[in-house]
């Protein structure tokens, strides 16, 4: 049999795996004390406390004076996570906005800024430049409260695989080298930012994984997330972790074939879930001028509105069925223009998934659907996988 | 941020980690020597040679007195798993045969009997009875070549979870505990297998694995697995491992929607890809009374039969492009019917991935469309996963 193998597992990885378990420890309670650590990762107190040390040397985590009860033994000091120090720079480009975000080691954004702009328009470097230029400036923002760029990371509207786009039909972008164009920019403007790890992945991965560290979803770690924009992207997440698949492309909802003969799709294909589902093709079918507008407009019960959201939905329905049978997720979050238009989309939608899941477990009042919690987006997922990072190794991102 | 934790890494868990490591790396190798696994592992000789020592004590592996000379190192006696002692117990029960296997920890079939036997006929506990009969009667064959059983696991055709088949349409079952019953019909029968361990899962899944741990894939360890029976089977292997969804039911290709208003289906859906490639709706559609004859008159050009296998194979191509859009496979793996009807399936599969697939990497010439190997059957992936977890963690089934 063709097993694999895995490096040894030894005394020198344990302390380096304990500090990020010590650290993960402490910021997911958000504020904490050395007993309960230990009685909650295993550990002795005097192993914790000496990990403990370390960290807070290193910066990672601050101590207040005042003591704090918890449920597992005699008060202690209060640990927390620093607000100062290492910093997530998250930065999401889609087809009209650019948002960056800085968010510090609790979790807390600590600089947003968005500028709206219709990036088509522009060309590729263009678009990343001036991403680069807002990034710069919410970068000199972060510093005067004492947080540093751990590492950035480009939440894009497209295939995304090894620091490029490959293609983004709705930005009309193919091959496009966003990591480096971005760093360019961003080390022109700050030098200081020279070998700072820039990261780069599908928009529709990021607002999953801000989705699922919010902690909105509960227990929930295994779901479909699809964020309605110009187009509609989708992301998996299997056990907590993203899907990314062989390539970097998985999760491509918005391309499941809902009508085989359906009108042409900008990726080349015909009747893709996006020309049903997606911004532009739900306003056409409704004649409205936005989201905001179809939304008074389908309140008001105007009759081609709710038609076409019903339309919408049901194809959506007829895609997530699909995408059910196959991953049998706990839950389907809809994200971007969706929450908002969940009470005419929703009945079309559950009635498809209940005819057509074959697991049975997606009736009607299931609950299993859901609509994004309104703090997540694509930047901030960009943001919490910069700080993931951090978590998962301090020491590879602890001052020289 | 809500970060999960997990348990500590310490030394007491190493020793055992490390016991698989090499248990695992003889058993890839075949044949090897202590040297090999000690550059293979990254241990030192010594630390290699106490683990190796204990497996033998065990009988884990065997060592010859022969000397071998490895690419590492100088010559030394020949270690193997042993082809005593700890055995997989595979058993599949599809709708029309029941198949069963003992495999040793080489990787080889000792034991193999297969019944042909209308299951749709006979109530689930007595189909279930009769396998463990048959298994009875293999276990009996391979102790008296000193193999004995590590586990069992079952093989079968419908959505399978907490060891009930909760649902399986083509054989007509409904909530039936099929280890229970299992395990029952076999200690009845064989007082001794009491207490042995006995799992089950879909048979696509034990399918897939085997053609995993085949070798027959090469490096690819990222495939969509697709089975035509009497139904289509589906599953999902991302990085070596089942993804399994959150209830066991992930996987189901075979109720991908490819014609919204087509015909109804067991499953209660209409217009699933099963209503046109399975194999029951194939030969109906062609005029062929089984799959031999199909790829007769196939091979004759017979229009009727030439027909019927391009528009299974457009509709396998619809649903699979949205399976790989979704999965971002590096290759599609087609078993059960399909390879033998490969011929006349694949021209019109692989011009709907091509023209559906957006991520542009399923060219018709790309190769990722692949037959499963000869050798590999759900009773085979069955009996190789008792064998896993027997690699991954010998000491849980050393002898007392």
């Amino acid at each position: 049999m063709n097993q694999p193998t895995e490096p040894k597992a030894d005394k020198s990885g344990v302390r380096r795996h304990n500090l990020s378990l010590v650290l993960r420890t402490v910021a997911e309670a958000g504020e904490t004390t050395r007993a309960a650590v230990a009685a909650r990762v295993g550990l002795t107190r005097p192993a914790v406390s000496s990990l403990v040390e370390q960290l807070l040397d290193l910066g990672f985590l601050v101590e207040s004076g005042k003591t704090f009860s918890g449920q597992a033994g005699r008060p202690g000091t209060v640990l927390k996570p620093a607000d100062t120090g290492p910093a997530g720079l998250g930065v999401e480009i889609n087809v009209d906005y650019v948002t960056v975000r800085v968010v510090d080691l609790t979790g807390t954004d600590r600089v947003r800024r968005t500028e709206r702009l219709d990036n088509r328009e522009a060309d590729a470097a263009g678009v990343l430049a001036r991403a680069a230029g807002i990034a710069a400036e919410a970068l000199d923002e972060a510093a005067e409260r004492r947080l540093a760029p751990a590492g950035a990371a480009l939440a894009l509207p497209g295939l995304v695989s090894g620091g490029t786009v490959r293609q983004a039909p709705n930005l009309g972008w193919n091959e496009v080298p966003a990591e480096a164009l971005f760093a360019q920019g961003l080390t022109t403007l700050r030098p200081a930012t020279t070998g700072l790890p820039v990261t780069s992945d599908n928009e529709a991965n990021m607002a999953a994984l801000a989705e699922l560290w919010s902690g909105s979803l509960g227990d929930i770690r295994t779901f479909l997330h699809l964020t309605g924009e110009i187009g509609v992207g989708g992301a998996i997440v299997v056990h907590g972790e993203l899907l990314r698949g062989a390539h970097g492309f998985a999760g491509e909802i918005g391309h499941l074939v809902v009508d085989a003969e359906g009108p042409r799709c900008r990726c080349g294909s015909r009747g893709c879930l996006e020309q049903y589902a997606g911004q532009a093709a739900l306003l056409a079918s409704a004649g409205a001028t936005g989201v905001p507008d179809l939304a008074r407009r389908a309140q008001t019960g105007e009759p081609r509105a709710v038609t076409a959201l019903a339309e919408a939905g049901r194809m959506l329905g007829r895609a997530l069925s699909g995408a059910v049978n196959l991953l049998d997720p706990e839950a389907v979050v809809l994200g971007g223009i969706y929450p908002q238009l969940m009470p005419w989309l929703t009945p079309a939608l559950t009635e498809e998934l209940s005819a057509r899941v074959v697991s049975g477990l997606w009736t009607p009042d299931a609950g299993r659907l859901r609509p994004a919690s309104a703090a997540t987006d694509a930047s901030r997922g960009a943001a919490a996988l910069v700080l993931h990072d951090v978590l998962a190794d301090p020491l590879n991102y602890a001052p020289q």
